[in-house]
């Protein structure tokens, strides 16, 4: 392999560029050549691209969003635009094609696969919601963003000693809701995976009034309910009134931290050596710390992460 | 003076803990002891109060929110409960009280001080909006909190070529919105101040999307309307999807900056100065980089603050 | 079992407080009293305890440090005050001790475990080196907080086109130095688990400014060398002035990252079900994303974290 | 005025590259040309420059350091060179110059101007110690960054009872560690505008001692002496073991802050409005909040802020 291409697609997560750096670094390291391909599948039925090389790829490691650029585009589900764009890539030369996405871009990665061009998978999105792998880059970013701006919503909570709702992304995920909410100490936390009771909800606002503490926070993710709506219910049944913030997009940007920098450089190297070994519709994954590929057929599953550990300590802790 | 009060009220704001701070380290330098009363105006009304020592204030300087809780009182509007709370203040041996807050809480502050207690009050609210001071402890946190937000939104939108409004705080006061867009390179600010032009903005947009730049920032003040209403304007009008996102409470809270923990130290020594002066129904401001002192009086003017060189500057700059 | 004990000892590191919490609350879900134990060993010895229950754990997840201090005791090595410590603690009806730190503080437990006080150790250290456990709470906020550090020190290193040496901790273990490095883009790497050679050092800088790039980024673990050595090492060889920067203590400080929460709440909890299966003499810690427990004699084989795949993909990624 | 240029010289700050933005758009908006210098006055002597479109400068706002890089070039110091960079930027067309940095690169700016190149300076050094304006770019984003890492080293300090010395930057001016002392809560300051006595800081510790406050935190600014020797001198008197820290190079990096790129416009903008004026020698100021202009001759003159106010504030706060 000389030639390859790479792109970001769907909702973008920080660490897309750290990963798209790995990309290039890893490829160059081989002397394979790197095409970035712009604003996602859009860009690849277009043929928009430019040769990376490693000058182009200096000082992105630390930032958000995605350099390539991304989108969600409509059209790429219809064969004949798939195929287009696989010619496009012939005639660059491109033979393999790395796809940084969430479930929906793996779809579009699995059909140009069955399709012939050779495509591997990186999973990136904020809701580590991708079947097949315990980790998806973003999440721990997201995380940190949802888990500070708790912070500050608890300093005026406590201040004035009322509940807040806060209403997270996740709409078929409660990771980032579950997650933050045992990190910022949330006395509950409604995810789509369990199911939820007002009345303990409200006992538990009660249990902490009985002890003095006469602020609360709950966090819910957008998939369960709006924020509004379950205050509504709270106050029809309880007659406390809460106060309602919905997070919305700043949960998808900002400087990666670390680990999420450190995931995105070893996916994305990974997914070099896939290509290198010639294999295709495969996506990179981890399971145990350690990094592996499987089939992307399995997307396809609805798996969900068990979350009924977490969920449980999340219930004992915030007694 | 041998004793002397101090209760935040109204909205907290970052700063007022190490205002607090200031408060009983001065006092106690001058050997003059200092009580915290608890939820504002609520607190006093009761005499719910502790003795401050320097102990008591250790390692709060950098804490968003306030130590002393805050309150809205309704019944302290009514005469009655302001003496009542008075005789408390003369019971415990109280003579003298420093109100931090907003320009609410001062008007609080002149009634008591009409009624024969020695008040001083001390800015502090995030919206830099009290009449007679150029600044209002608060405000530099509030504004980094927003400018930081913005930033990880602009990832999101630089990345999916969108065009973004985000409504951040100030009722009648544009200052948080026309600092943190200047500060993030807004390409549009509303705020309530100036007159606004829909046409004007779409042109904005336009003009960055002919010089291919798709993606834009539109920051509105709560003031002039809800983000939701601009959207539904914009998109009749032009046709533009706009995305929208809500600051909301994160912004009231987090550790102060160091701006703020500066002001708040002086402005809270200072306070204690001006009691110890003997004086009474004044404020602390500061005008000119220089600490002053004004009648509270002053907060019944409507004064707003001259925006107009900063708000010019954005557009010129936003070209 | 009615009463338990928790003490922190040995160097801090964020989350300490959040697991401090995850015991008293798991505990007290059990209905199980906890006493927080000051200072160490130090505080064992003398006895110096305190009830904890949930109002005192409020507040305390999102702190840097240890509410319960820390210290390194030398003379808790003699078995003398092992013993004086177990009576003390039969004295006040505690019936296990959790010990958040190091594998220096495991040792004290393994002791005190001999001796007949049931002991059970969370790991907690900013290095992530304590054998048996693939995960110590404290590092992934210690190295976000290295990668921040970096990332301003790049702003300057490229505008004035400079080379860098930045010391981070890491007396045994280069931990620290690797992942921050590969986060952070660092140009080389220098940690005690692998050899370094200057050659390629200075190679890989002259390699960067053959393509332009004229800044670089050299990160050393302490346990290596000091940062001045390898400046004078790499002057002497070279001719090139290194600027240097030791990152210090501000590597154990900081509000804990969502993860090291999360870590902090799920160790500490285990913790306590640990004690309350009766077991002693075991340390928590996590392999395969899997809680679990091992005999604290595991801390005295000397074991290194397997750092090969990281340390190649750092080289292969700063071509 | 058709065309000018613009570089940035001497030691890097943040906010540098915000200015940069103001004076490209500015221009734009006036129909000007902006060309960027490189390398500030080593690019200026080789007429090494590129022009600045609205694009170039688009997402550099938050950005530390500078995208026109910077040096301190000795030779600039002669006649010749000055002459010859004059002559390289007549040939380009170049009829005006603005400086972007501290009071070295205003000395430059000084000499064009007297040689017949229009010049405007804008002071930006994080040192904020450019006679005649009352604030530089970069000082408040300097600022926040020791306060931050003061209060990580703080975590530290308390959870071990340790003294630490932090060395701040500040050759001759002692603003950071002043402001930052005050901002963090130091126990004492030590700057070059104000004698110390060791023996009133081992004063200062033994009182907190004396009421159980084992912890304590003494900023010296590198001017006075290192942290070192300041930790030898009252190792000596006192016995006391003391840990330090240099927070070195991390001080000039980073996102400037909300204010510093506010102010960066501020100047940027008005730079221009002075050379479009027809005005030369003269550096952008801001005195009581306002904008204005003075000679750069005043930079010659040895003016000191005035910090007796705020030290007076830090000893009385600090009991």
């Amino acid at each position: 392999m000389r030639r390859i291409g790479v792109l970001t697609s769907g909702g973008d997560a920080p660490g897309m560029n750290a990963a798209i750096r790995a990309v290039v670094r890893k490829a160059n390291y081989h002397g394979v050549e790197v095409y970035g391909i712009y604003h996602g599948y859009e860009g690849f039925i277009q043929g928009k691209m430019e040769l990376l090389d490693l000058g182009s790829v200096g000082g992105i490691i630390q930032r958000g969003g995605t350099k390539l650029y991304s989108s969600r585009c409509a059209k790429f589900k219809e064969q004949k635009y798939q195929l287009q764009g696989i010619e496009k890539m012939k005639d660059a030369g491109i033979e393999g094609l790395i796809v940084i996405g969430g479930d929906g871009s793996f779809r579009g990665a699995y059909a140009l696969a069955d399709l012939g061009l050779k495509c591997i998978g990186v999973p990136a999105t904020i809701d580590n919601d991708v079947p097949g792998t315990e980790y998806t880059i973003g999440f721990d970013t997201a995380l940190n963003t949802v888990v500070n701006a708790v912070d500050k919503i608890r300093d005026t909570a406590t201040s004035h000693e009322n509940t807040f709702i806060i209403e997270v992304m996740g709409r078929h995920s409660g990771n980032i809701a579950l997650w933050s909410g045992l990190a910022a100490g949330a006395e509950s936390i409604i995810i789509p995976e369990e199911p939820y009771d007002i009345d303990e909800i409200i006992a538990r606002i009660k249990r902490g009034e009985a002890r003095r503490k006469k602020h609360s926070i709950i966090i819910v993710a957008e998939g369960v309910m709006p924020a509004s709506e379950l205050a509504r219910m709270l106050k029809e049944k309880s007659g406390i009134d809460m106060r309602i913030t919905v997070l919305g997009h700043i949960q998808r940007g900002g400087s990666p931290s670390a680990y999420d920098r450190v995931m995105a450089s070893r996916f994305g190297a990974f997914a070099v050596e896939l290509l290198l070994e010639g294999k295709t519709r495969r996506a990179v994954g981890i399971k145990n710390n350690q990094l592996y590929d499987y089939d992307l057929q399995e997307i396809f599953k609805t798996e969900q992460k068990n979350t009924s550990g977490l969920y449980t300590l999340s219930k004992e802790l915030s007694i």
